[in-house]
This record gives C-alpha cells, sequence and structure tokens, in this order.
C-alpha cells in the first residue's frame, strides 16, 4: 500500500481537460495541487485546498505536464547503424534498405538481449518523460521472431504493434505475394495473441496499397487495430488507406495532397509527425501547420528506431515541431501527450483529471513553453507511472 | 589528496590528440586507459597496460571524450523571455531587441539571485557534459552592473568576457557616442579587473564597425584579449575586424562574403558557429562546410542566453551542426572540444594527454557519432572535471 501522494506547488498544470466553454486546449492551471491514490488522479484543484495525504512532492512552482506518450516506437532490435548513419551525413539518401541490416542481427541475438535493448531504451524515455509508448515488432520477419518480438514487447506495454510488413525480408525479395501470404497467415496467428495493432510500411520500396490493404484486413478481422506508416518517403496511398479502414493513426504524413489532407479531416484518424525522422535523415518535415489548420488532430512520436531515428526523446521532437513544422509550443506539447493518446485511442494517459492514471513529469522549468525555449536541455526533473516517482 | 584515478575499459577514446602522420584529428583509440593524478592525465594507453591507482572507473566499453568546451554562453541575467519565443514561433522576426528586457530584469536583480542563475545554468551545463565556460557580462550595461556581472561570473570560470557592448541602454539611444565613452572609460576600468576577454555585438542595431573598433581596442590596451559577435543577423564588417585585431574567435559568422572566409583562412581567429541561435531565431545556418573546406579552425559553441538561445547543451548543438551546417559527426566532436579551447587559446583543455586537465565525459554509447545519431538523448552518463567525479 503505497497510500496518498500530493503534489502541490504546481506553478502551471497542464491538464488537457479544458473547462467547459474556454478556448484553452492545454487546460493550464495556476498554483494547482494533485492528489494520487490507487496509481490516479484522485482530485485537482488550487492549492490552497488541497486535501492532506500520506506523502507530498513540492513541485518548486515548476509546470506538471501529463507523461508523454510516444504512440510510435520499434524498439525491439540488436545491434546500432551508427556507420550507416554517418555515411547519410556525408551525402548518402536514406532508402530504407538499412532495416534489413537490424534484421539480421536481430535474428542473431537471444531473447535477453533484445529483452535488455528495449529495457535500456524504455527506461532511457522514462527518464525524458515519456510514461506511454508503443512498441513494434518488424526486425524479425519470420513467424518465430515476430511472435518473440511481440512477446517481449508486451513485457513492457499493452500498446504492442505487429509490423510484419516493415520491409520484405531478403529471402522473399522475388516472391513478395509469398511473403505477404505469410504475414496474412501463420505470422499473424502467431503474433496477434502478443499484439494490440497491426501496422504496415506503405511506401514505395516496401509494400504497395493492394498488399497493405490485405495485411490490414487480415489484421483487422483478428482483432487488431489498424495504423499504417504512411506517405513517408513521397506522396503514396498510405494515409487515405489508412482513413478508409479507420486507422487509429497515419504515421509520417510528410507527403500529402490536399486530398490526404481532406480525408483526414473528415476521420477519426490521427496523422502521427514524427520529426525525428527527418532529422535523423535529412528530409523536409511534414507541415503540421497545414494539418492543423485543416482540423486533423496531429500526434507527434519519436519513431525510435536504429536507422531512421535513434532518439528516445519526446522533448526533442516537441522542439523540433515547433522550429520546423509551424506548431506552437501548446499546440506542440498537446501532440506530445493528449495527441499520442488519442493515437492509441487511451482515454486513460495524456490528460490529468480524476480518474486518469496518475502519469505526469514535472518539469526544471516554470512553463511548457521552456520544452520548446530550452531545446536539446533535460528538463525532466521527475517521472510519476502511476503515481509511482521514478 | 584524491589519489589517482584510472578509467579504463574505454571502448573509444576520443583524444584529439593525433598519433604523427596520422589523418585522424580525434586521436581515437580502441580499448584504452587513462589515469588521472593531481586532477591531470597522468597517462594514457592501451588498458591491458594500465597502471595500478587507488580507485578506478570501469567505463564499460563506453566512449570517452574531452569535456566539451563551451566558449560562447551569457549566463548572468535574470529573468526569461519565454512569451518572446513564443511570439517569435507564431511570426514576429529576431531583432535583438528583447535583449533590453533582459537588462532591465539583470539590474533588478540582486548578486545572490544573479549567482544562483549562473550556478544553475553551469550545473546544468555541466550535466550534458561541459567543464569550460566562458561567461560574458552584458545585461548591465552600467559601470556598477557590468563589474558586479563580471565579478560573479568569475566566481565560476576564467574565462569572463566583458560585453558592456552588447546593446546600447534605453537611456544612452540617443546619444551611442556618450556610451562608447563610458564603455571604453571607467565601465572598462571597472570591468578589466574581472575580465580576460572583451566582445562587441558588431552588428546593425548594436554597434558599428567604428564602434566596435574603439571598444575593442580600448579592451586591448587594458590586457583583455578579443571576440567579436559577427556577422549574426546579416553582412558586416565585424568578422574582417576580429581578424584585424587578431581576435581568439569571432562568433556566429552566419552571413559571410568570400572576403570574409578568406580572411578567417588566413588568420589564427576561430570561427565559433552557435547554431542554438538559428534554431531558436528560426534563421539560416551558417555554413560550416565553406569554413572547414576553407581552412578555417571552428568552433561550436551553445550562445547559452534568455533571448535568442536559450539552450545549455552541446551535444544539441553538435547534433544540429551535423544535421543543418555539413559537418561530420567527427568534426563537430572536435568543434565542441578542441576547437572551444583554440576560441578560448586554451592549450590545457579539449584535450585529453599527459599533463591536460582530467576534464571528461563518459557517454551512454559506445561512440562519439551517438551524440549526432542519438539527437536529444542526454548521453553523458559520468563527468570528470579536474579529475573529479561531478
Amino acid at each position: 500500500m503505497i497510500g496518498s501522494l500530493l503534489v502541490d506547488n504546481i506553478g502551471e498544470l497542464v491538464t488537457n481537460a479544458p473547462r467547459d466553454g474556454v478556448a484553452d486546449p492545454l487546460g493550464l492551471r495556476r498554483d494547482a495541487a494533485l492528489l494520487v491514490e490507487d496509481g490516479e488522479v484522485a482530485w485537482i484543484g488550487p492549492a490552497r485546498y488541497a486535501p492532506a495525504a500520506d506523502r507530498r512532492i513540492d513541485a518548486g512552482g515548476a509546470a506538471v505536464l501529463p507523461g508523454f506518450v510516444d504512440s510510435h516506437a520499434h524498439l525491439v532490435f540488436a545491434g546500432d547503424r551508427a556507420a550507416e548513419f554517418a555515411a547519410r551525413m556525408a551525402g548518402e539518401p536514406y532508402t530504407g534498405g538499412g532495416i534489413r541490416t537490424t534484421v539480421g542481427a536481430t535474428r542473431a541475438a537471444t531473447d535477453d538481449e533484445l529483452r535488455a535493448n528495449v529495457r535500456r531504451l524504455r527506461d532511457e524515455a522514462m527518464r525524458q518523460g515519456t510514461t506511454t509508448i508503443e512498441i513494434k515488432s518488424g526486425y524479425g520477419l519470420t513467424i518465430a521472431d515476430e511472435a518473440r518480438s511481440l512477446r517481449i514487447a508486451a513485457e513492457f506495454t499493452g500498446d504492442t504493434t505487429f509490423l510484419g510488413a516493415h520491409v520484405v525480408p531478403a529471402e522473399y525479395a522475388d516472391r513478395p505475394d509469398d511473403y505477404v501470404g505469410l504475414v496474412c497467415g501463420p505470422m499473424l496467428a502467431a503474433a496477434a495473441p502478443h499484439a494490440r495493432w497491426i501496422d504496415v510500411f506503405c511506401e514505395r520500396g516496401a509494400f504497395d496499397a493492394d498488399h497493405a490493404r490485405a495485411i490490414l484486413a487480415c489484421g483487422q478481422a483478428a482483432g487488431l487495430g489498424v495504423r499504417v506508416h504512411a506517405n513517408q518517403l513521397g506522396p503514396g496511398p498510405g494515409v487515405r488507406l489508412g482513413v478508409e479502414l479507420g486507422a487509429a493513426s497515419v504515421d509520417h504524413c510528410t507527403h500529402l495532397s490536399d486530398a490526404d489532407v481532406d480525408a483526414l479531416a473528415g476521420s477519426a484518424t490521427v496523422a502521427t509527425l514524427l520529426p525525428g525522422a527527418e532529422f535523423s535523415t535529412r528530409s523536409p518535415y511534414p507541415d503540421a501547420r497545414r494539418l492543423l489548420d485543416a482540423g486533423v488532430t496531429v500526434a507527434l512520436a519519436t519513431d525510435c528506431n536504429p536507422g531512421s531515428s535513434y532518439t528516445s526523446s519526446m522533448p526533442f521532437c516537441l522542439a523540433l515541431a515547433v522550429r520546423e513544422m509551424g506548431m506552437t509550443p501548446a499546440e506542440a506539447v498537446w501532440a506530445a501527450t493528449a495527441g499520442g493518446a488519442a493515437a492509441l485511442r487511451r482515454a486513460d494517459v495524456g490528460v490529468l483529471r480524476p480518474g486518469a492514471r496518475a502519469d505526469l513529469t514535472i518539469l526544471d522549468a516554470p512553463s511548457h513553453l521552456h520544452l520548446a525555449y530550452r531545446p536539446g536541455v533535460p528538463l525532466i526533473r521527475q517521472v510519476l507511472h502511476n503515481g509511482v516517482p521514478q
């Protein structure tokens, strides 16, 4: 029994729960306190009315935010690709082909090696304020390796995603139809018990619209929710396919037509932007402003993976979104918390109100603005996950 | 008496001390060990030949680098300008005019408040691997406030810089010649005992070439070394003036003519690039590649200040330099360590060899490449400053 915990002397509290009739998506409160009981938020109110509690954390006038929700991360892998990164920075283009390098290393790794890598990155993300993280498979690409990737991922999160259709593995290079059959058949059967979501890398060089549709439909039939890697490297059918299938999120969205934006604006599908990938592949950034102005729900996530975006830092992605993608600091904070929760169709995280999970970060700063205003600086002073100080 | 300390099991050691005849500016060594005695590096060699020591730190195969040398930081100030930042991200241009806001807050602060702010930022920088930091005055702009800014800065670093010529303060707005006279006369007299360097913001809207030359010449006559804020917001005379006066460094260098580059290439003046400022003012980045290809010595620094670059993170600046300025990861690491030392004309830091200060960082990564490959991630596992674990 942990008992109740009061976080008080909060200078600025981001709740993402605006009061009725107030145009303030962050639901900001000043001089607030927050009571945690049984891992949930039990009460929020003015500090002067704070109830008694078994323990107390003095936020010292700092800003407190919901923990970040990183809705797109590839953590189950072995090895790194630092040399590929250095070569790319010297001018080689990013094609996604390096994924196969990681597939080889991942297949060769033991379960414990993979588990240790996930734990290392999950802990690193947590220290930077991420309290909910989605984890994909996609570096196994055999029945056994996809199933074990998801089994290991499920030790760390409920939001596991089967990405057998990350790339066609080398041994199927000349018969992609057969690989799609494998993914839809025995691989899905082995993966589904460990997965909440199914995802496809729908891109030239990976899976075309027909293959993507077939795979996603099979996943839906097996009870998995849909997400799509879409329109990262060029224009393509991924976004509209995702919307058509009722995807919770289409991710990347770097190259969008007006029809893509219109489809998103009329849907419940979130556009998840991953600026770490554009940073580390030296590619043009997606236009968040265009999406926001069209009324699309935008999330930010890290895309943490050893090839195109080896960052676990949501604050870094948030600062990039403000610098490069036309988001205001408030929009970026919302997208990295409530937006991520929407992309995972989670009502219990990304928000601070009674009944929500007590996942929150105390900043080394007086305002959410500082996450973009102080780029690169580790500003996460303390993290509570399920109400427990980490 | 601390005794000797051995850092061993170093997977990759960046020394910045290349062996004779080897084209390897970082002077990389594998499987190395490093002995610290009396705050200095006493020995470097293969781990298997490591001498006995009183204490030992196992680097666990990680990379070890010289501590970062941040040769450009404005840490003596009060208040913040988060609202100005948010407005700028919403489209307002950066003109440098906001400096006067910080001047007002700084003048109103107590010595203890200023000291606490410097300590907070110095400690924050140290946690991110910065073991040498230059600190400027420039938010006082009265005789007493400049002198106390430098007196406080000198409590934290030997590299203090008198920047009375940061901007013409409001009370001198219509008589800038009088302000230059004040800076060159009684303000310099009060500042010089606490300063190693003199600096001028030579820019349209701040100080023109004649004023800058007069101020820098007075500072030289008082025994101070020269540095210049030059060519940040547009083309100008700052870089060539700095070279002409034998400046240790000209800083920003965002807008350079061929003549500027030629002047630098034929000089001992370092070009210090400050990409945090371009990031946070949404301005075009300086072209480091052009400078490097011309043979100019390049340093990277944070420009940490509450207006245009409120980052204390050298790793962040280094990652930006690779993404945005055409530097290789190795060039960026060199510029953030040995380059900064050159910009401060310091032979004892920015390098790891016998006799150098034992200022070093142990990364949470196997290679220096990871500082750019893993942007935004706090990768500094441990810092030694003067041989003492921080």
